[in-house]
């Protein structure tokens, strides 16, 4: 396996199999590209992973109504406008975006994959997409990547890209992954926005068994804004152009070394995902052992991420512990303080109920003031373990939402 | 029943039987009153209801102790350090609080109800507290309440007093009580630090069960930081004497006019607090009809209160309810968007999932700009509600936030 760690588009190989391009359509942004197109060569196989949400938005509700067939010629993806809560006005655009897609590569309605992301409760045009289309359809080509990778956004700040070559049997294939995502970060869901390529032949199942199991510890486990989004999902489209026989079976051994890239490659654009958060400063990871179970240890998780009163102290750099023991105690019923463990990186503040000294502090703020570093919890009541990735709560963060709309 | 409608503590009645002082201890602050007793005459019967944190601190758990003897002569609260997870240490300067106060008043240490409020983790001075005692209680007077009101806060801004005059059968007393609160804002506990003093004859049972009533729809539905914190309680103290015959039964028909003007009191104090929010801009009704359970609708407004996401649109004025559906989505399984309905005061932005035209959202920034509004979701799948008091997330909040400690 061979990962490239790269975070510039330009960098991601050819996938044969796949091209793509992109262009500004006027959808929301005025003068940057908002509208993307993957085209996929005939025959390939998609699967995906979407939000939880019990309101999602068209274009997951499309995208899982295909699920089943498992195949596609092309992705679109609209940037600025996601298409949720819309209405029939909303659904007659959608309908436009994907007819009009099909007409222009010459396939079926069912062959056209499609994601949105941005403002919710706004009727996109479904016209501007559709006159747009035809030309944007000349302009694909394999080595695109840079133009859509930035094309999907909406406020990100970096490119998020990854790929990998991998050896599988006799052949030799690549994926490659760009990802969008910068608001409504949570898990339990896919996140945010991200479309892989592979140009390895993977059966429907396949695919989704594959997603579900690498988005579980990757794109599921980092949480800026506590609450999944309507419009998330992560895809993988296999066009099966480098190798002869079709993977059908998750027990193929050919499946191994494919698993492991697939995972770095989502690792990578999680990672990117949540290092671009709006207004970040910090990434922090958080992590919590000794709980009577996974399940108590997630919840604490969750929670450390969901309190404002602790993001804030990774923004200032300030070692209040006190708040995570306040998220413990609300949390986590029938806590022994003496058995508590708090630290950052390797700097212990709070060692069974006893507090830290004047130097503890100093080593604290040092710590704090790295890039990333980890908050660990330790509760010594038993084996649960479980961890998040998150950021800080800074001022940009606020200045970036309370606007959003307008 | 009438309410004083009062903000100024200088406008706060005598209470029979109770003087209060304050004074400036050092125990973390310097240069403002940061230690205040209560005095409480012989025979004063008094409850409260505490935090539900699993890891609450000494003065919580050394109230609990005492709560079903129900007797005190005297409430000493701690501004600037609240003495939780602080060990042996913190255990001895808590004793010696207690037994400093016994000893200045001449009564037993268990007579002494403790407060604390302030920095988690840092053992509190024991001999200051200790050393300022004999002074102070030689200062107490009945109409101190402005310096007791100020010496109690953290980062509070605004004084919280309130008072009523309620008929009782014969009798006429009064209650007077005062708050303190601008961090760490949770339900499912008491919330923030509060005393409350009556001149009528209330057993400990009683008052406790008033209390537990009173609080739930009053303390328990504000919420600013998400989760409670390690150090809340309300207290009432019923010195009886101006009453001649006690209350030992909830079901007395003297109860029905104290019962009222308590809760009306808690109503006071509470909104007092969640307005004193830091950094607050707004104060927000939040408001869940037409869940299937009330418990349902509860869940809705805590995680409505949790995003911040939702809460910086309030700051910013930006009538993003996208972002409402975002949190609905993710909180409640199989809604329907058709019949789900979203407004700001009484202009609905979106009705059955159609969205809103501009007009609407330059009358609902318009709403939003007013400094107390509501936003109601109206589910249309039940009869479940909820409803709790929130506020803005802002810059200042961060600011205050990201460096108390340092």
């Amino acid at each position: 396996m061979t990962v490239f760690r790269t975070r510039a588009p330009s960098g991601l190989p050819a996938i044969l199999g796949v091209s793509q391009s992109a262009t500004a359509a006027g959808v929301r942004y005025p003068d940057r590209d908002d509208l993307t197109l993957f085209r996929l060569v005939e025959g390939t196989r998609i699967g995906g992973v979407f939000t939880r949400s019990s309101l999602p938005g068209l274009p997951v509700l499309w995208n899982r109504s295909l699920a089943r067939r498992g195949r596609a010629r092309a992705i679109i993806c609209v940037a600025g406008n996601a298409n949720v809560h819309t209405g029939t006005k909303g659904a007659a655009a959608h309908r436009l975006w994907v007819e009009s897609t099909a007409h222009t590569l010459g396939c079926e309605p069912r062959d056209i994959w499609v994601a949105a992301t941005g403002v919710i409760g706004e009727v996109p045009s479904g016209t501007r997409v559709a006159r747009a289309l035809p030309a944007l359809a000349q302009t694909c080509g394999p080595r695109n990547w840079s133009r859509a990778a930035r094309a999907i956004w909406t406020t990100d700040l970096a490119p998020k890209a990854t790929a990998a070559q991998v050896r599988m049997g006799r052949d030799s294939v690549r994926i490659a992954g760009i990802s969008k995502g910068s608001g409504m970060i949570a898990p339990n869901m896919a996140t945010t926005l991200s479309f892989l390529f592979t140009d390895a032949a993977l059966s429907p199942p396949v695919i989704r068994s594959l997603l579900r199991e690498c988005v579980a510890d990757t794109f599921n486990l980092i949480d800026i804004d506590g609450f999944p989004s309507t419009s998330d999902m992560v895809l993988l489209a296999a066009t099966g152009m480098r190798m002869s026989q079709p993977i059908v079976d998750t027990n193929d051994p050919r499946l191994r070394a494919f698993r492991q890239s697939l995972h770095a490659c989502l690792e990578e654009l999680s990672m990117g995902v949540v290092g671009d958060a709006e207004g970040i400063s910090r990434l922090i990871r958080l992590e919590v052992s000794g709980a009577r179970t996974d399940t108590e240890a997630r919840r604490v998780v969750r929670a450390l991420a969901l309190s404002p009163l602790v993001r804030t102290i990774f923004a200032g750099d300030d070692p209040n512990w006190g708040r995570v023991i306040c998220v413990l105690g609300a949390t986590v019923p029938r806590l022994d303080a003496h058995s508590i463990v708090i630290s950052f990186d390797d700097c212990v503040v709070s060692r069974n109920g006893v507090p830290p000294d004047a130097r503890t502090y100093t080593r604290a703020r040092a710590v704090m003031r790295r890039k990333r570093y980890t908050l660990s919890v330790r509760l010594g009541r038993g084996r649960g373990r479980a961890h998040l990735y998150t950021s800080d709560l800074s001022s940009a963060y606020l200045k970036i939402n309370a606007s959003y709309l307008s």
